[in-house]
């Protein structure tokens, strides 16, 4: 039919037709049919997201009941693509009127309306594990649970998902008491998938978990049955988020509307007050003075304009940032700790201290950043950077592109930070690895996989940041590294041509050749601190430092650095230099009065799990004019406790050496 | 508590306290907290979205009902960062008891179920659209629809979605008389949200959807009350696409368990046949073989193992690739000039002809990859080549990085091509466009927001492929021109070095100066191609070919070029060389003995919209041997029309020319 004409009299007009096709979707069908959306696009990764689902869960449940936890995760090669996956956990179980909508059906679960820190959030994940394991089968799950006490028995169903009505059809449901189980889960179904190894890999997931959750022990036996153990590295259990009520930050007008509705607060100020984080008399009031709303009114009554003033009125008032408790970030050890398990014993030259960010809220939802990044040694310098991403503790492997995080350190300049980029833009190349971890009350995915970051502004911003203060470590360390083999290279030289000079001369002039060290002393005009490293076994390291005065005077002063108090052993007090270590592992060692171009050294040994959290280059100096000393930086205004003063100046001829100094040393640093 | 101590007595398990916070999460709701996994997560996108499915979904109503789409956007600014945003069709229109759900409720549509090309599938676009209205400015949406026929009235109604039932609120609902429309739909709600200028702008995405709806009139006014109109540029409607059937390729048992429940098929048999696409009996009876199932069962009957062979038998039988009238490409002239609207001006130097790919399936969805790349020219050469992504005729501006289409550009190695590329991999650099569209049944998209395109690993490598072909005519065009380069620039000195030296001699000697043009043609033994174009006036283009014969011997033959009908005129058949061109634009021209030293010329003028289309190095030649014509390629075998045969050798001198030719040319490619 030629476009536009008339349709012949009688005939059915097209929106009857379409009507006609205009139905209800289910939900269930809705992911059935886009299971790329839920991550189930490939046969590698739909292996990969059922086990994060069930582990990501056992995680969270073990946490709410203060469990440590003892996870079992097991994948089997049956024929054609067809696996048996069996996860299993030491949880507090699930009651047995809960599992057949737990794990049978979608969008159903506990956390989804909490506002903490926790990993599961949408209550998708499992029943979609489960209605992937149906379809891609046709074989039911099977999953058991026992709640704590004594008498409860365990409970065990077989479980398929109607995808029609999207509610679980349940069979052989039957009690068994379960040996030697407290309380757990188990989940047993069976998918058509792909194993693979490496970067993406079910064992990748598991290893990152377990570095991020150090309280948790993980097993997995893979399909050629071969078992790996991720031990527990702490009995203490993570700080446990605690549930808040949202902050007003970026809170939209139908969301307030609908609190008004719903509270059970008899006046707007107990409303704003009471159903809100942060908001305190004061703040009411003062919300009250700009929108003219009355105090006492009932919260139901407000008008959709006076929602909206209020929402205004909120962006304008100064409110208190949202409190931490709610979230539990992953903190700089850890954060060492991650960055060198995936090192796997490429030596990295650098550590730059892991930034861990301030609070702050989106939509009513307060989230936090951490930022580490590792540089040199053996790690590869040819290719772009690794990137690891986390987000509530939960490692990402897919879906980079997609991650504010990816995009966050893309929009870095990281050539001023001492990394090769293109033009300033895109990921990094060079010998570095970039964890990022992104904690929130929600993570703003950008699927129901919970594969990447949704690029929310604020969280963007954050992101850089955290990027950028960590990337200006790099930098520093970077350029003190310069500036130190400079130095080396001219010292090098003087030590080498200067006594040639001399020999030669005195030979010539047949006389005994010249003691030089005062006369390098008085070129060179440095202190100078030479770490090394002895680790012959693993898990032991010994650091000795070596400080040569090359200076015309005899010199006194502090070093400080910051132990892991865990890893020092009885060396460090033995030492002769050594002075005292705080609770916090802050050590410090006095040198007296070293004599011109003589040397001594400082030394002690680290052992055990922390023994190569310390990067010897930390190490800092009191009591000296630092801009004479080569390895070390002046000790840190916020170290706490104190170093010593510089020594007082005690007469005029030391005053004329001083600036003496001074000036020779700016020569040296022009030179550089 | 210590983790892992026993709870006191008579304490409540964790179990049963998750158990009283385990409830149903309404659809709405999860979108309503997880807007970002919509597309509305920044205020620019926001406003973005919504236009973007009222658009998407008053194209595709038109295509179903004939209708040459007629559509108008308009945003307007309110106060504080509120708009008021209006989309009005002329599409067949809603019947009245749909408009409710159609735009009042999630996962409400007509398309889900439908296995055919079209652009909103999910039944979620347009609703969530109206329910942000409602959350962001409290605000209800106003609808009116009016259906075919004189006699119809239209309605019109406001609507809130209720998001904990997941229901439309209709008030103010009105029958009224909507003027001069005969059937037609408009959508005005408010929201919040900031307009954008720029790549991922309103305007962006209008005019990008412009060049791939030819068909469609669209007309937008921008908040300072600026009006773009952009025009239909073509009256006849896009190849409608067919509905069909399930295609079996890559079918789950899961799939075929439920289509064996719900079918009203008798026998398997049947069931196969007919509810499936390119099953024949001939496969049927293959697939039987294979699996040993009697065709008569009834397929209600089929178990799970019989479901699973037969999806493996399917595997193994060889089935026709899936039909394509259930898809609408974009086609070559469309890409070109999609690609050259975005060029606005900048006249690059090639067009790579697209690339059309042969549909595939996918999980039983035909689809199919369109591939375009322009180069050179004033496109900057700097920064990574510029991206196009369309998915089903709809422009994806966000979530590049998450996207099939920039994963497969990133995996090609685009030096083999001609650009610069780190490595070989990433987004390539240089002065290129590319242009990408997906068609499918259904487009595996990464979210709801339909931004990107899901890694499906089938998708993935048809993109690469389309890609790697079309970078194949970007190189040889780029190898053509290096070699044309290198050999004008030896023409140059011969032209002259040569001149000069005969002059100075001539002069030393007293003679008269000789002519060189033999000389030369002697040393260069090329037929020289040269096109020029002349274009003074927009939709103007006067195309000249001079033609040199630098070989020592009279030449004859034939050049070809494919040309846009539409854009030539008379000048083409007036011309002297001209001989015929064909109901599909070939044209052919003849050169007859053309002596050597001596030149002619080829013209001809291209006027109107396809003016720009044709590129003039695309030119072939036939009647003469290739290697010594220089600028034009040989007559393609697949052209169609034939060339001319090449000269036969007359005598055995002309034989040891030609060799000797040969001998000469094979040097100056190895100088080269």
């Amino acid at each position: 039919m030629h476009p536009n004409e008339k349709k012949p009299s009688g005939s059915v007009p097209t929106a009857n037709i379409l009507a006609s096709k205009q139905k209800e979707i289910s939900i269930t069908e809705f992911f059935e049919k886009n299971k790329q959306i839920l991550g189930f696009d490939s046969k590698s990764k739909s292996l990969l997201m059922g086990v994060k689902e069930a582990v990501d869960n056992a995680l969270d449940a073990c946490e709410e009941a203060d469990i440590l936890p003892d996870i079992f995760v097991k994948v089997e090669k049956l024929e054609d693509e067809e696996y048996r996956m069996i996860i299993e956990d030491n949880g507090p179980g699930i009651v047995r009127k809960m599992m057949p909508n737990v794990f049978g059906r979608l969008l159903y679960g506990s956390r989804f309306h909490a506002l903490r820190q926790s990993r599961g959030q949408q209550g998708i994940g499992i029943s979609a594990t489960i209605m992937f394991g149906n379809i891609s089968t046709g074989k039911p799950a099977h999953v058991q649970s026992k709640i704590e006490g004594e008498d409860s028995v365990a409970w065990g169903m077989d479980i398929v998902i109607d995808t029609k009505s999207n509610r679980p059809i349940v069979s052989n449901e039957a009690a068994f008491s379960w040996e030697n189980k407290d309380s757990g889960t188990r989940i047993e179904y069976f998918t058509r998938g792909r194993y693979i190894s490496g970067k993406q890999s079910i064992f990748e997931y598991l290893k990152n978990t377990a570095i991020v959750n150090p309280h948790a022990k993980i097993t997995f036996v893979d399909p050629d049955g071969k078992t790996f153990v991720f031990e527990r590295a702490t009995d203490t259990l993570p700080v446990k988020s605690k549930e808040i009520k949202p902050h007003p930050e970026g809170l939209e007008i139908g969301d307030l509307q609908k609190m008004s509705q719903a509270t059970h607060q008899k006046s707007v100020r107990a409303f704003l007050i009471n159903d809100f984080s942060r908001v305190t008399a004061r703040i009411a009031d003062e919300i009250f003075k700009i929108t003219g709303i009355k105090p006492e009114k009932k919260p139901s009554n407000l008008t959709r304009d006076e929602c909206k003033d209020i929402v205004n009125a909120i962006a304008d008032v100064k409110i208190m940032a949202p409190q931490t408790d709610c979230l539990s970030p992953i903190g700089d050890t850890l954060i060492k700790k991650g960055l060198m398990h995936v090192l796997d014993g490429m030596r990295p030259e650098y550590y730059a201290p892991p930034v861990t960010r301030a609070p702050k809220a989106v939509n009513g939802n307060p989230f936090t950043v951490e930022v580490g990044i590792v540089y040199g040694g053996d790690i590869p310098s040819e290719g772009q950077v690794t990137v690891l991403r986390f987000a509530n503790r939960v490692p990402l492997l897919y879906q980079a592109g997609a991650c504010a995080i990816t995009k966050a350190i893309s929009d870095v300049d990281w050539r001023r930070y001492g990394l090769e980029q293109r033009g300033g833009k895109g990921i990094p190349f060079g010998p570095a690895i970039i964890l990022v971890h992104v904690a929130s009350t929600k993570v703003f995915f950008t699927s129901e996989g919970k594969e990447a970051i949704a690029d929310l502004s604020e969280i963007t911003e954050e992101i850089g940041l955290a990027l950028r203060l960590c990337g200006r470590n790099l930098k520093s360390h970077l350029r003190k590294r310069e500036r130190r083999e400079h130095t080396r290279a001219k010292f090098e030289i003087v030590q080498i041509i200067l006594p040639e000079l001399a020999k030669r001369s005195a030979d010539f002039l047949n006389k005994p050749v010249p003691n030089l060290d005062l006369t390098i002393s008085k070129i060179m005009n440095v202190i100078w601190i030479e770490p090394s490293v002895d680790s012959k076994k693993k898990k032991f390291r010994k650091i000795t430092y070596t400080v040569f005065n090359y200076t015309r005077n005899e010199r006194s002063f502090r070093m400080h650095a910051q132990l892991p108090k865990e890893a020092v052993n009885l060396t460090l007090f033995s030492e002769a230099h050594f002075v005292e270590m705080t609770e916090d592992g802050k050590a410090a060692w006095d040198i007296k009065d070293l004599p011109p171009a003589a040397s001594t050294t400082i030394s002690f040994e680290l052992t055990g799990d922390m023994a190569d959290v310390f990067s010897p280059d930390d190490v800092y100096i009191s009591g000296i004019n630092p801009v004479i000393v080569m390895g070390a930086d002046p000790l840190p205004g916020d170290w706490g406790i104190k170093g010593i003063e510089v020594t007082e100046i005690e007469s005029e001829e030391d005053l004329i050496e001083e600036e003496e100094e001074e000036e020779e040393i700016q020569e040296v640093l022009e030179d550089d």
